[in-house]
């Protein structure tokens, strides 16, 4: 099924939550060794901790990469994990690159066969640096989310930046809704093409939801980063077209034996935080 | 030795020449295999080929990547291999994450026992973005290249955007300058903070050059790409503070046995070329 129509009735079936896999390995609970086996056992716990609360989950490749390539093998491992127990799974590796380096990346995280539903994509480059992932999406039946206006202190620093009347991550917004119109989901009209908006930046998030009608925005920020349910709404339109991420406030709810359960309740807490304000 | 004056002093006893690598499986010469295994292969055969006239290599991990957990075996294989033939090693990544996750990037990348020198990274996210691995440039003797004004032909669509009286390229590198005013090496007085601006750009390298007068410069862009030896001139200072890296024109020079021959024929020709013009 289109990468959009899968994940918009996920979010109606299940909830608009996205379960952030940040296996920090100084961090990992009680009982969960502090190598690559243990991040694969820690991600498989939060897996089935929450699979029928979320609709997919981001693992974030950094926490992988440090681990070498074990972590690496880890990594697909989990992601392969989360796609048998029904979770979409996005790749959160903010990849960019051009030409024949671009088509590898997309090749890496969106070839047909990968666990990878989707891929943070980081759009310094322009188009050049979205069009192989967009084929991909068109082919594979995958999606992408751009970096619009990320959710930390600094983001400002360039995305704020003023051009005439606007900033550049209203421009970059308005790229990204043009890059999506060639692959809406024949069901749910929004696009393959989705953004990244913070939820720290509640303003900039309901401009961005005006600017770009057809792209499913991911909200991350909620939770440790200090986004509220109220803080996420305007994301939202009609209670779709979004999904919001927390990782910490999740994942790392406990470091006792009882991790899986702390995780569990975090999950429920947060889906019943945005089912009150939807 | 602090990575700007080792690279300095690699520009300035050797050449300033990067050779990109690009392992493509589906370019590899013949006699190699189509697998992680002759990705290693060819990796090692182009370092013995350019060793004594390269200061540094450019492994691009998108190629590696895109071979799954064995790719990333070889990526880091093919980095110690390098390193251990006196080469610099400058990790194409283009990284980019904020907080903790940053941390774990600068710590897969750039740790103390890490084979690679240096790692590309991307501004979108602004310093939230860059300061961990400015952390590990001080701490660990490593250093970042971060995107300014890249070569391909889209990358004005963003880069170029009109802030006031610059560009964003332009806002972008006075960052650069000012996050590597406190990592400048004891000899040289370059940053372990550098830039990377295409060589297809001449004029924008020219003012790059005179924005960031203590980034080095890596200018991609040449070969292939269609940047010439003269384009490269204006990233220059009394012949050094940058390095040009030519990838596909040097490693993919033969498809035939010849292929170690004919890459060193090309890096020859680069250094005679830049050399005229130097």
């Amino acid at each position: 099924m289109h990468f959009a129509d899968s994940l918009i009735k996920k979010i109606a079936s299940i909830s608009p939550i996205c379960v952030g896999l940040d296996p920090n390995i100084s961090k990992l609970p009680e009982g969960i060794s502090h190598d690559a086996a243990g991040v694969l056992a820690f991600g498989k716990g939060i897996i089935d901790a929450v699979k029928d609360l979320a609709s997919c989950v981001k693992p974030q490749m950094a926490y992988y990469e440090v681990l070498g390539w074990e972590g690496m093998k880890v990594f697909f491992e989990t992601c392969a994990y989360a796609k048998s127990q029904g979770l979409l799974v996005i790749a959160d590796g903010k990849r960019n690159d051009i030409g024949p380096t671009c088509e590898a990346y997309a090749d890496a995280y969106l070839s047909k066969d990968s666990p990878i539903d989707a891929l943070t994509v980081s759009p310094y480059l322009g188009s050049d640096g979205i069009k192989p992932f967009i084929d991909r999406c068109q082919k594979n039946e995958k999606g992408i989310f751009v970096l619009v206006k990320t959710s930390n202190p600094s983001s400002g620093e360039l995305q704020d930046l003023p051009i005439g009347d606007e900033a550049v991550h209203e421009h970059m917004a308005q790229l990204v809704q043009s890059w999506g119109g060639e692959c809406l989901g024949p069901n749910s009209h929004y696009s393959s093409v989705g953004a990244v908006v913070g939820a720290t930046y509640p303003e900039e998030l309901k401009y961005a939801r005006s600017l770009m009608p057809n792209a499913i925005i991911l909200i991350p920020g909620y939770g440790a980063q200090g986004g509220t349910a109220t803080d996420i709404v305007p994301g939202f339109v009609n209670g779709t077209g979004a999904i919001v991420n927390s990782s910490r406030a999740i994942i790392f709810a406990s470091k006792d034996k009882d991790w899986q359960e702390a995780a569990r309740k975090a999950a429920e807490t947060m889906k019943e935080e945005i089912g009150a304000v939807l």
